[in-house]
């Protein structure tokens, strides 16, 4: 058994985020599987193969993969952004543990990449500079109350919060339902970054506050990034303003 | 006005984490500032000057190098990992908003890396394949009650934790207490990662669960991930196991 499967993250869109060694997995590769936008990314090779499908079919895609790798192949799965944060290398994982035997003894690699929240971060700032949390607003896979829970949670303890995957076709109203959860906890001027497309041709950035956010400005290719209530934001003569989050926290009232 | 100031995230110690954006950035500096190892990372070039401080003088080393840039200097100041995430670009955030006005006339740029804990993560699988939250244990800039309650926050509504400077000389009990806090809310066998001086020559990676973590086995260099409730260890015939968080969550009891 020669196989072997890499779950290679391509950071955001902008190949100059796109670390050696990823570049490296991918043109090693003998075929490619993911969604379909993001293989568009990778520069075509001679003699390998492509395998693009649907973002929702992530559990297919991860068993279609290891089923080519246990075939002996060098097979890349490719992830926007970082494969371990809401992305494919936990749908491998759980693959690899519910398959047939032969996958479990497969060489697996999984890639860093530069996530989302990272990029937008950067864009404008430092507003995870201090502690903060991840979510993902889906509710494909747990429960619309938990995320309320965690929200309270992280918002609670005045944590900085980066939303991945806020809004889509199916879930419309996620998204407001949030910043309204989230209003009870901080104040209306806490700063709230929206990140579209970032590192893409079509990238905005847009600083609010958390009154004022607007979910209907958010798409699937936005990220959010909720501050704290030391978030600042702070204003340069003809230059956009610098959001980010002191590295000093005060006591936080209960 | 001519001056510019990048800081830039050098990933962990493996170059092939160094994206093209990054390593761009560091060849066009004129001068370049930050930690001694991190500096000593990057290949010299003639005519670059450098300017390495001790870890702990982050506010003055971003003043100087925001100093520097405002003579018209183009100045790269390097983090490792990616410098949004407990590094420099909040310190430098920090003094453009407190320092003179003709530094909030700067050119800034923060060009994203690898965090620590996307690292060590894709090093093992997908601990953090579900909703994270990432905290620093220093508390040199926050009381340690706050990190006490932002532990409970966490474990509680069911996060995976990433703890970044979990120990040093001057901070020898706290990821010893850390833990024992969060035994508080996880069972035992929570699985739990120490990732040591990833991408470097050095590196370590070890699984163990938080019933058995042991504080002494981390230092400076180490990245710990505490999983959930619900993640796995999946044993691999004659392979390192992998350990992931899975996509779906159940309903956390309270």
């Amino acid at each position: 058994m020669s196989g072997r499967i890499a779950v290679v993250g391509l950071g955001p869109g902008d190949p100059r985020y796109l670390t050696p060694e990823a570049a490296e997995a991918l043109s090693a590769a003998d075929t490619l599987y993911g969604y379909g936008p993001y293989l568009d990314r990778v520069p075509l090779r001679n003699g390998q193969s492509r395998h693009p499908s649907d973002n929702r079919e992530e559990g297919a895609r991860a068993a279609a993969a290891l089923r080519h790798a246990a075939q002996g192949a060098n097979v890349v799965v490719v992830s926007g952004g970082d494969p371990g944060v809401f992305a494919m290398a936990a749908a491998i994982c759980e693959r690899i543990e519910s398959g047939p035997e032969a996958w479990r003894a497969l060489e697996v690699v999984f890639v860093p990449g530069i996530t989302a929240m990272l990029a937008v971060a950067a864009k404008i700032g430092a507003p995870l500079g201090h502690d903060f949390c991840v979510l993902s607003l889906s509710d494909n896979l747990k429960p619309w109350e938990l995320i309320e829970r965690r929200l309270d949670a992280a918002a609670g303890a005045g944590f900085a919060i980066a939303l991945y995957n806020p809004i889509s076709r199916a879930r419309p109203w996620q998204l407001g339902q949030a910043l309204e959860r989230l209003r009870r906890h901080l104040p209306g001027a806490t700063p709230v970054v929206f990140g579209r497309a970032v590192g893409r041709p079509d990238e905005s950035i847009s600083i609010t506050t958390l009154a004022e956010a607007d979910a209907a400005r958010a798409d699937m290719a936005t990220l959010i990034i909720v501050g704290t209530r030391e978030t600042r934001v702070v204003a340069r003569p003809g230059r956009s303003p610098l959001v980010y989050t002191p590295r000093a926290a005060a006591e936080v009232s209960a």
